[in-house]
Formats: C-alpha cells, sequence, structure tokens
C-alpha cells in the first residue's frame, strides 16, 4: 500500500506553469508539491535561447527553469520526481496517484503541459532548436529576411505562415494533400500573399543540414519525385497534444484534449485548476505559463481558504452575524 | 497642427504590460510606439524588491523596468514620452492624441495601468516600500511572522487580510465605520479568524516611522480617543483607480472603470487591446501585466494582417477560391 503525502496544493507538472504556481503558493504559505516525470522546466529546458521572456534579456531554457526551480523551493515547496498515472476526487480531496506515492491536496493545479506533434522524421530532433521550430512567435525573429520553410494546412500552420511571412524574405508552406484543411478565410489569405509560395501534395523526408540546417529532402506523393529544398528553417505545425490523457474526463476539456477553464484558472471541478499549455488558451508563451501559474495559485488559495471556513467552522453559520452597530 | 505619426500599434502606457506588448510587436516586426507619460516602468518602477517574478530571483523594480525597456527597444519599438489626452478611432484608424504629435496606429494597445488609492496621511508615501504596501500578494512574504495592519473595509481589504493571516502572526484590520462594506461571507471569514483582530471607527492619521515603519496614529471617529499603535507592516486596501478616464466611453468598462477584454485582450472596439492593471482582470502581478502584453500583441498582430487582407486585396475575394484538385 503506497503511502499518502498531504499538502495543501498538488501541482502536477513542472514546467513554468507549475513552477510559478508552486513559487505563488509558497508565498502564501501553503503547503505545495510539484510531480514532474522528466526534468523539471518542462518545454522550456530543451530551448537553447530565450530572448522574449520579459525582464530578461537572453536566457537559455535550462537556466530560467533552474532559477524558476530554486524559487519554488525557496519558498517551500517540494518538487518530486514521480510521474501521475491517474487523478482521483475523494471527499473534496484532490488526489494524484504516482507510482511511489499517493499526494493528497486540499487544492491541485494541472500544468501538465503539451508536446507538438513531430514529423518523426530523421533530422528533425538533432536539428531542433537549431533550424527546426514548432513555434513563430517564439523563434520566428531568429529568422529575419531569411528562407524558411512551413509544415502543415491547418488553422495553425496557415495562422503561423501568415506570421513568419512578415519577417522573413520567402517562405514555403508544404502540404502533403492538394488543399489545406485551415478555414476558407485564412487559405485566401495564404494564397494572395506574395512572399508564400507553396508546395502542395508532398512530405518532407528528412532535415538535413551539417551542424545548422540546410535544406529539406522532399517526395511528391502523386508522383513520388523527389527534390532538395535549400531552407533556412522549418517550423513544423501537424498540431498539439496537450497531456491531459490520464485525466479521463475528470474535468471538462475539448475535443482536442485541452482543458477548459475560467480567467481564474478554474476547471469544471471545484479545487482543480489548469495553467500553461495543457489548458485552452490564446498563445502558448513561457510568460502566457508563468502567468497561468500565478492566477492558478491565487486561485487555489481563496478555495482553500474557503473549504477551511465551511469545514471547520461551521459555528460561524449557525450563529446569525454579530450586529455589530 | 501638430504632426501625425503612424505605426502598426500604438501602446499606450509603458509598464510592464505595454513594453512586453512592444517587445512581441517589435518581433512580430511590426513597427510600435509607447506613450509613457512618466518613466518606463509604471508601477514597478516604484517596487523596491521584487521576489515573485518567476525566473529572476530577485531584482528592483527599476532594473526589471530598464531590461524590458531594452527589449522593446532592441525589437524596433519606439518609446516615446508623451501624456495621451484622448483617444479617437477614424476610418480604422486609432488616434492617440499628444501635446506633441498625433499617434496613428492600424491597432491600439491601452495599458495605462492604474494606481492603489491613498489614503493620503502624512508618511504614507515616505514608508511606500518599507513598511507600507497596496498588495498582500506581492509582499505579504515579506512579513513572515510579524504584526502588520490592514486598511480598509471592502471584499479587497477582507480577501487580502484573510491571504495575509496565513502568514503574519497577527493582523488588525482597522475601518473607520462599525461594519464592513465587504461581502457576508469574507466577513464572517474574517470575524471568526483567531489572528484577526478588528479596530472599528477608527482612522489612521499618520504612518510613524524611523527609517522603516514603526507604528500608526489612529483616531477613534466615534470618541474622538487617539492611539499609537505598534505594527511592521501596514496594508492599504481603500480601492484601485485605473487609468481608463482620459477613454471617455470609448471602450466598454466596469463601472469602476476597468477595462472589459475577452481572454484574447479585445476590448469592445475592434483593433484595440487593453493589457494589464488598466484591464479588468482576476489578478494584478507584474507576470500576469507581461502575459496580458503579450497576447495583446499577438492578437493585434492578428488584427492587422486581417485588416491589411480586406482593405488592399480585395480581388482574393471578388475571384472564387482556386480549385487545386
Amino acid at each position: 500500500m503506497p503511502e499518502t503525502k498531504s499538502y495543501d496544493v498538488v501541482i502536477v507538472g513542472g514546467g513554468v506553469a507549475g513552477l510559478t504556481a508552486a513559487l505563488y503558493a509558497g508565498r502564501a504559505r501553503l503547503s505545495a508539491v510539484v510531480l514532474e516525470k522528466m526534468a523539471a522546466g518542462g518545454q522550456a529546458v530543451i530551448t537553447e535561447l530565450i530572448e522574449n521572456y520579459p525582464g530578461i534579456k537572453t536566457v537559455t531554457g535550462h537556466d530560467l527553469s533552474q532559477v524558476m526551480e530554486d524559487q519554488a523551493k525557496s519558498f517551500g515547496a517540494e518538487i518530486v520526481f514521480e510521474e501521475i498515472s491517474e487523478i482521483r476526487v475523494e471527499n473534496r480531496k484532490k488526489i494524484a496517484i504516482g507510482s511511489e506515492a499517493l499526494y493528497e491536496g486540499k487544492a491541485m493545479i494541472l500544468a501538465t503541459g503539451g508536446e507538438p506533434r513531430k514529423l518523426g522524421i530523421p533530422g528533425e530532433t538533432e536539428y531542433r532548436g537549431r533550424g527546426v521550430s514548432y513555434c513563430a512567435v517564439c523563434d520566428g525573429a531568429f529568422f529575419r529576411d531569411k528562407r524558411i520553410s512551413v509544415v502543415g494546412g491547418g488553422d495553425s500552420a496557415l495562422q503561423e505562415s501568415l506570421y513568419l511571412a512578415r519577417m522573413v524574405e520567402k517562405l514555403t508552406l508544404v502540404h502533403r494533400r492538394d488543399q489545406f484543411r485551415g478555414s476558407k478565410i485564412l487559405q485566401d489569405r495564404v494564397l494572395s500573399n506574395a512572399r508564400i509560395s507553396i508546395v502542395w501534395n508532398s512530405v518532407v523526408e528528412e532535415v538535413v543540414g551539417n551542424h545548422k540546417l540546410q535544406g529539406l529532402q522532399l517526395t511528391n506523393r502523386q508522383t513520388g519525385a523527389k527534390d532538395f529544398m535549400e531552407t533556412d528553417g522549418l517550423f513544423i505545425y501537424v498540431g498539439f497534444e496537450p497531456n491531459s490523457g490520464f485525466l479521463q474526463g475528470l474535468v471538462d476539456t475539448t475535443a482536442d484534449g485541452y482543458i477548459i477553464t475560467d480567467e481564474k484558472m478554474q476547471t469544471s471541478m471545484p479545487g482543480i485548476y489548469a495553467a500553461g499549455d495543457v489548458r485552452k488558451c490564446p498563445i502558448r508563451q513561457l510568460v502566457t505559463a508563468a502567468s497561468d501559474g500565478a492566477v492558478a495559485a491565487v486561485t487555489a488559495e481563496k478555495y482553500i481558504e474557503e473549504q477551511a471556513h465551511f469545514s471547520f467552522q461551521p459555528s460561524a453559520f449557525s450563529s446569525q452575524p454579530k450586529n455589530l452597530l
């Protein structure tokens, strides 16, 4: 029978959102644990150079994560390396089930993040951060006046191509079908953008480089023709997978699995909050994830305060409020 | 006739929200101007020590603001010291009217912030940041196990007292009436909290200290009795005033003057966004203001992209989408 450990707040996921939630929970003098399966910092850790985190000129993802981890710990949060397989709610307790122990909280913050879907081709992982990116808003500025490629055909691929076209010299959008899935209005804008050219019916077979990205090996799916295309950058937009599968319907999500919250980060389950990439949100940036974490922790604090009052001080409700006049 | 200067994005207010919006606009290769009446950094500038900005262990408000200003400039944003008296919208152009020039944008981001209402008593300004605070979530952790006072009687004063009571040794809530304005449920919780004691019918006349805060000079409004109360910290919660008066109804606000937005920071006026303290939002922290700025800039970019298409490429709409099959 695994041990049960109790906290005020159990935070599932130790990326930027989770660590910031821990910092804010700690400052509110709540006991908090951060449960992280890999390394604290989440997706940020694998980012080489961050130039768009407000207040820090340049930083590596590793260093930024390290500071956030130190901050969380300095205000008393515990960080445990543990993969959570399931979340249960019993008598208002929110319980995260790990392999080593059960972690029980008065409140819980889900900050499990997500990952861009990969093409799964040779060179993709190798050149990530050295030419291959999954985020135009994060990395577009590194490709000013360069020639880049985008892979995808949905709304994200089209929207981000329009964003990138503003700054690059030339953008080639590679799509495996002969028409886009994305909305008509975005299609129209992409098709009429002079800086964007389109390679239809084609897939990227390999990312080719020599320390840095040099080009893409393409295959036309209709003709079988192979082609090598020189490019300075490759943005891959073939989907994003929020890490919400283990929730098994505990809280409401979109069809794509993003957890739905209100602006206070409240999910459909009282006392459970979501923050960062796993949440349905307008943009996925380090600073927005951090902000989510701060909001979730402050909302959780109010909830815990409220619950304490309801559970342990019923007398305040059975008696009439004092007449102070 | 004052000069008119044109930009993609006009950002009114150079605090954390405005500077982050400028950073993100610059990275999207939009031309941007930040119009700031005082000093870039806004309310942050007057903060001595910041410990809760995720990713930076400790920093002064001045230094944090300086880095954000440098970041905004490094991506091409202009910063102009100018007080804006009015905003107009003419033919989809958003125009900020200053004393030196008119600043015209395809989109506009309102990041004018706000200020906590002051008591206006001797010592209040002098001891701000050295015992006097207007933000429990920002500064509460500095008062761990100390004796503090809170002034106010509305929801904020009650809510923040409950937050602070978790970490301090003793909290005295000073209120000028004989009952609170705040909601009944918060009143109940405050009244039943063992760490909170209440001084009714009393006003703080003076903040007294010797380099650091020592105590408060109180007067009982009913009896006229004067009393000196020792305290390590004073949290003032007598209201917050968003800087939205100059908008004169241009965008929807709450009754208190906070600009209403959706999660993409869109106001009721297309192409005008709001970010940071001036916005109706769950918490007012540096990191949430920064996040708002990032979201507003990305939303503005999409709007400008859309408008460019509608205005300058009508042919894309008059012709049928190409049949690509």
